[in-house]
């Protein structure tokens, strides 16, 4: 059972995130940075994910690619801003390539909510409105929560 | 006389900025990506402009550090996202040291408008509606009007 929250208020451009792990924050951060628990959990359940570029420092760039059955695959790729670690979280841009040149902010931070459990905020600022909007109507959520209940069983069996 | 437009939306995250200056793209382009020009136009007129890190680069670091003659050091810093071009323009972090944590996204572009004028667009995207307003009320505008102006002197000696 999953309380994830997406806030996408009408009129800006931003989009919270937040959801509960039944894990340590260490972990956590871990499995957001780490490519081998990348590949294992990041993306909606059609696809499988590859970290060709996984520089985890000020300035390291990252890429993902998703690729379906039938081969169709989908790149996403950005920089890191300041060396991520579990205290300050995780600050990040984030392109998808199909739509190039539309950049948007993510930071993520890790909060130890006390008996092995931690919730994640993520947010992410868009330049405009609509370039928020876009990514809410692309089905982000649904993808997302896969991913993160693929999480959820990882870090159980792990 | 300056046509700065500065908008910023009660209740957006977002910044717009638009100026036009009496040159060419790629004058401007380099203007904002070489250090030597930069040291000479950024920032309030009270300040000295240093260039410590300019890699202008995907994944590349910036650093700049404004002095006033009393030794008061201000410090921005970030990333670059992709690689900076006249045709794509920039897109870069910035986070103000003196309140780290709080990052945005910047985007710089440069239209053509013929007759040797350029109009360069800035939007900057925050994480939230309290960042925006305390850049916005920082002063910024009358600070960053300092320095076009200076600019536009630039263009007009060299």
């Amino acid at each position: 059972m999953s309380d994830l929250k997406v806030t996408a208020t009408p009129g800006t451009s931003t989009i919270e995130i937040s959801r509960t792990f039944a894990t340590t924050p260490e972990r956590l951060f871990h499995a957001n940075v780490d490519d081998e628990w990348q590949k294992k959990w990041l993306g909606p359940d059609i696809y499988k994910t590859e970290v060709p570029i996984n520089e985890v420092r000020d300035g390291g760039r990252w890429r993902w690619t998703q690729r379906d059955d039938d081969g169709n695959t989908h790149g996403f790729r950005g920089v890191y801003h300041g060396d991520p670690s579990v205290e300050n979280g995780i600050t990040r841009t984030f392109e998808y390539e199909g739509v190039p040149g539309h950049v948007s902010l993510e930071t993520l931070r890790f909060t130890d909510l006390g008996n092995g459990t931690t919730r994640i905020d993520v947010t992410s600022a868009f330049a405009s409105v609509e370039d928020r909007d876009g990514m809410v109507q692309s089905g982000m959520e649904g993808g997302m929560e896969e991913g993160f209940v693929r999480l959820d069983k990882l870090l159980a069996d792990s």
